[in-house]
């Protein structure tokens, strides 16, 4: 069956025409995802709701397009909360002048096809349940690391949305109450350590003292155009300071995986976003510090492992939402 | 209908007759809880499983013998986890030799009745659901502060107890990373300030700079026999310093509140046990610190209350639990 799947970021809307296989027509067992072809347009977030919508369009159009008459339904990963039920996007914080935008309705008024929306977080939780390191697995937590902290909640074979949709804020668990400020407002939020800005600024300092490392030069003077993606390409090229950093990272995440699994009885949990990429050094110092930190029961069961969708994820996520639509649970 | 409800402690069982009325045989909306009678028998925990269950026969003998032919079925709230399917303690703590002792078939072999077994805490939140302070609401946690910090989540109108029955450790919420060491191993975790012993450890040393506390004596010198409940009754009393306490106290506990607040989309909160009798302060400091911390969209919804069920919660919550088991949701 083929997908329409829609990556909605404050810069660029990315579409995918997406084909997924199942055993059956009649259970949500999928079995594959590919990505038949995919293009990027600009959001124009600038211009509101009005041209977005027209992005969306655009975008739309140019998928249906390559598969005439042959698309089931099209998903859309949304930066921000939403009312699923009514595909209504509720307040996405970077994409100005929305606020309870019935965007299933305004797309259905112009194509004859099932639109689902859902948060971009609950989307990549989907796409890594159907095909990805999730796989098999009845509760886990996805983390995507990014501006934020996204994240999405897979409990009993379903996603867990909350009674107002707003569940999955991971990232604004607090590991230290006289911590950083968070742009939330409180202090020390994960999010306050591991979003992109606080990372940078964290790197920053961290990196005075160790004028070997590659990064010495390009955070000690003005670290504009700086991202965490470089502290992973550091890692991956075999810099110390960048694998320690990234490690300390992890052990900063891993107070707030303890957290969770304690309260959830939740022992998976699926890494994915920029930073990510470097793997090893940031699972695990989650892991370890999740370890030393959580219940003897669930020590020996926790498993920290990197997204297996990878720079698709958000397309295929989207559509994985799309297709298990009309199934209660996801397995 | 009439249920029997069995609370069972490290040093005390509690039986109860509860009559539990619903309007509709066929749905669990069920209107009215009251104990017709009820004893406590000691529980003999050191004699292991031989002699705590000599003493549950005992004590459901004595509650069936009151109430002839008229029970329906048995729930028994067990301190630890528990295999509620299958109706296995797991490993309470607090029960010497007890591990996986297969309770619901043993008990079944004697007495021709249903038996069902849950965690306590588990048994207060469906009882606080039913009855109590979460009547009406189909997601809220429920957290009554003992030796531990007891902890039942309600989701979607049904409790949830995780993939393996482990969930609902609220008490082990990490709120700082470098806090005191608390006794699973961690540092910082929530019950590591709020447990019993831990909170008359921080007792004792605040009460050190108010020679004017009625419980400068009392904590000054030896604090054997202290208890959290002297605090709780000194703030009812009206003294500053406890008030204070538990203020702060509550304050605590409102740092993980506002985690998973933010992590669930969970806004109501039951408070139960010693301290929370007290009210007030306490209470007040969980939904200050609360409100402070959790992210806007929750700040007006928040609400922290007193768990309804008082003294006889644990029984009730029992046969509560046993009452809706043929339902597969509390409402």
């Amino acid at each position: 069956m083929i997908f329409v799947g829609l990556d909605i970021g404050g810069t660029n809307i990315k579409a995918a025409l997406v084909e997924i296989q199942s055993a059956t027509e009649q259970s949500p067992d999928f079995s594959t995802v590919s990505i038949l072809e995919k293009i990027t347009v600009p959001t124009r977030a600038s211009g509101g709701p009005a041209s977005v919508t027209a992005q969306i369009h655009n975008a739309i159009e140019e998928m249906l397009h390559s598969a005439p008459n042959r698309v089931h339904a099209v998903g859309i990963g949304v930066p921000g909360s939403v009312d699923h039920e009514r595909g209504i996007v509720l307040y996405p914080p970077n994409l100005p002048g929305w606020k309870d935008v019935a965007l299933a309705r305004i797309l259905s008024a112009k194509w004859e096809l099932p639109f689902y929306l859902d948060n971009d977080a609950n989307c990549a939780a989907v796409g890594e349940a159907l095909f990805g390191a999730g796989r098999g697995c009845s509760n886990f937590i996805t983390l995507t690391l990014g501006t934020g902290i996204g994240s999405g909640i897979i409990l009993n074979g379903g996603i867990y949305r909350g009674a107002r949709g707003y569940a999955g804020e991971f990232g604004h668990i607090t590991i230290d109450p006289n911590g950083p400020r968070c742009n939330c407002g409180n202090n020390g939020c994960v999010e306050a350590y591991v979003g992109n800005s606080y990372m940078t600024a964290r790197a920053k300092q961290a990196v005075k003292h160790h004028p070997d490392s590659v990064l010495y030069e390009l955070l000690s003077n003005d670290n504009a155009g700086f991202t965490p993606e470089d502290i992973a390409e550091a890692a991956e090229a075999g810099d110390e300071f960048a694998r320690e950093f990234l490690y300390t990272t992890g052990e900063i995440l891993g107070i707030a995986v303890a957290s969770a699994a304690n309260l959830l009885d939740i022992t998976d949990f699926v890494i994915g976003g920029g930073i990510a990429g470097a793997g090893e050094p940031l699972l695990d110092g989650i892991l370890r510090s999740g370890r030393d930190r959580v219940l003897e029961v669930h020590r020996d069961a926790l498993r920290v492992v990197a997204a297996g969708l990878g720079n698709d994820a958000g397309m295929s996520g989207a559509a994985a939402s799309a297709a298990v639509e009309p199934f209660k649970t996801l397995r």
